[in-house]
């Protein structure tokens, strides 16, 4: 079944939002073995929704389209779909009505009479909405099938992980597969063009070949379809070729797991406890860690220190130091990550202080440096890098050098469990 | 004119990559009193991009593409583009070897004889990128227009920084613009149900209304247009109406900027200092405080005390207090506020602690609560909130109460500035 992804909503092309339903439904089809073919966002318009429509059932057979379910004026989403497939207006629905009234009694809320929730064009199919008030609608017809859910991500994601599966017709003992190699400190010109440069066009006899660049790292996908042995086959020649290419030593992964969830597994499964000591990244080195669950098993926690007086008082940063080297050196770096290790008494700690930017930068130092060290019981040491990019990408950027920094100190731990 | 825009990359559909480019776009058109009409994600693919062209060229006239010109086999774009508007392959051109040679030059780098950056479908104009290395590319053929950039953010943005706006034509002395008011703490249903259930009505005699929920916040929008006397007129008239209404009370700010640099212009005017004590966010505030360039004059510092040893060895928090009332309560909270604000030396700050899932819920505190702490030197107070939704999900929201509680005491707070 080829899936198109339709997000509707005004707010969506003034840049008040940004559609995150799209992107998360990308990876959870991917356990479904679907794709999507196309991913559209337009305003709230009956002619935009009209020709989007055809368009997309041009190219589609299930289209999922997401917002202009709600109770305000601008929600216009319904009304266009049942003009769309000739069905008429919205009309009282007892179906839709005891959906909406589900809904409603979930969150202990009263449902006015002759709500909007109540009415739908006919031949449409309410769908219990868990997350929320607004029912889902589901439509087919021949071969064109639809799913419209709310737009607010918590209730698109609930709606959709209770009606789509079923939805989908399985196809025989056909699996697909994801294989991907993370690389890192290597740009994607030099892997293919220097390093590897016969190994794409190998990797092609197995499947579609694709190559990331992320911020300091490149992941090289192969996308492999068949039956379960052909695909596991596959599998054992792909990992061949790679390992055995000059890309090996590059490699620090293999597997979708990002880099903060790895560090959480691997430095769990060792028991090495994990403290923070951030200055240029503010705290976003410690809120990715923590996005990930169980992070409190390994995190124990982290300082922002921003000014320089914090890294004196709370870190214990000595201020000639300080004044000597300046806040962005190796000699702070590395006393701001064994004063974090030491006052949090944590296994291992990593730091950053560096110039994010738009100002603060100088010909020596300019923005976009950071230093990054890293302290474990057996050595301090620190590293930097030059990036390029404005304010918030450089602060990616600097916490995802830590971040690889903080995996290479768990990697080089030693188990602490008894 | 009318405006498109297209993302090419087969990543974006496999959910290995979310698109930035066209939710930037959509903000970076506004000054420029531009509007997006569509935003289309395809794969790498020959027939995918001709029929989104087909598509986007009956509702725009200028399609702003990204994506797919780079140096690997699964970049066509440009192979893609010169068929669609049958200027045939790419060739040898004069003009894109020396814009590479430009951009190469620049990061100091050497460009092979023969780069696939020196070729050129007919009639297509290669544009300087400032971030990179790949030329960008402009085509233009009666009432069709094409700027195509390396999908790459930073020069993606770049390359549209230097290039975007000579092409749109002005229009006249229209111009338009999107009055914003900000309201918290209500549903959106609740205040166009029950609080103003005619505001909706009125707002529309001046532009299109929009309502936009985030999380505890929802914006109220109208955007104008016409002559500069119009849009003041609108606006004065507009504001009337929302003043007078029952969201007067409700509304914490007008106009475009985030939560996050409000507090940051209004606590730097005042001269007061801030120090944060995050549990459950573990790190989130002060990521989002520290996105905001001149957030050094502010923000001092904070602690991420995710293990409670951490709350107590570097906040000060007292450990009875945490044994008696557990981590995630009142006292803690308020502990935890006072101890950083203490400890960083800062005029006020504030905290949190709660529980974001997916385990350590109880019946009486379940997953969702979160606590957060405020604290100045005139008094020290706690909140708590509960909310729905997933890890993440629930650290954003988390985050946006612990920055309202921190606006009401910078706004509380008197000016520290001589």
């Amino acid at each position: 079944m080829r899936i198109a992804f339709l997000a509707i909503g005004n707010e969506l092309l003034q840049g008040k939002i940004t559609d995150a339903n799209g992107p998360w439904l990308t990876k959870f089809l991917r356990p479904l073995n679907s794709q999507l073919v196309l991913m559209l966002q337009v305003g709230d318009s009956f002619p935009e929704i009209h020709a989007a429509l055809n368009y997309l059932y041009q190219n589609a057979d299930l289209v999922i389209c997401s917002g202009g379910l709600g109770p305000t004026p601008d929600d216009v989403t319904k009304e266009a779909l049942g003009d769309f497939f000739g069905r008429g207006k919205p009309r009282p629905s007892s179906a839709a009505r005891a959906v909406a009234q589900k809904n409603y009694d979930r969150f202990e809320r009263l449902l006015p009479e002759g709500h909007g929730y109540g009415f739908l064009p006919d031949g449409f199919v309410p769908l219990d909405n868990p997350g929320g008030m607004a029912p889902g609608l589901w439509y087919s017809e021949g071969k064109r099938h639809l799913l419209a859910a709310p737009g607010v991500p918590k209730e698109f994601r609930d709606l959709l992980r209770s009606h789509l599966p079923q939805h989908l017709r399985t196809n025989g003992d056909q699996v697909s597969e994801l294989l991907i190699f993370r690389t890192k400190g290597l740009p994607e010109e030099k892997i293919f063009g220097e390093i590897c440069p016969g190994l794409w066009k190998q990797l092609e006899a197995y499947g579609s070949v694709s190559s990331l660049p992320h911020a300091f790292s490149v992941d090289v996908g192969v996308a492999v379809n068949g039956t379960k042995a052909e695909v596991e086959k596959a599998r054992t020649e792909v990992r061949q070729l790679i390992y055995s290419s000059a890309l090996q030593p590059h490699i620090w992964h293999e597997g979708p797991e990002s880099l903060e969830e790895l560090i959480i597994l691997e430095a769990s499964a060792k028991g090495v406890s994990v403290a923070l000591a951030e200055s240029c990244t503010g705290g976003l080195v410690a809120s990715r860690l923590t996005n990930v669950p169980g992070s409190s098993a390994v995190l124990l926690g982290g300082v922002v220190a921003y000014d320089n007086a914090v890294k004196e008082r709370v870190l214990g940063v000595d201020s000639e130091l300080l004044q000597r080297h300046g806040a962005v050196s190796e000699p702070v770096a590395q006393a701001m990550a064994e004063g974090a290790r030491v006052k949090l008494g944590a296994s291992i700690a990593v730091s950053t202080t560096g110039i994010a930017g738009p100002g603060g930068g100088t010909p020596q130092k300019p923005v976009g440096t950071v230093w990054v060290g890293s302290s474990s019981n057996k050595e301090t040491r620190g590293q930097m890098y030059q990036f390029k990019g404005d304010r918030e990408a450089l602060k990616f950027r600097f916490s995802q050098v830590a971040l690889f920094s903080l995996l290479d100190l768990v990697r080089a731990s030693r188990s602490q469990n008894p």
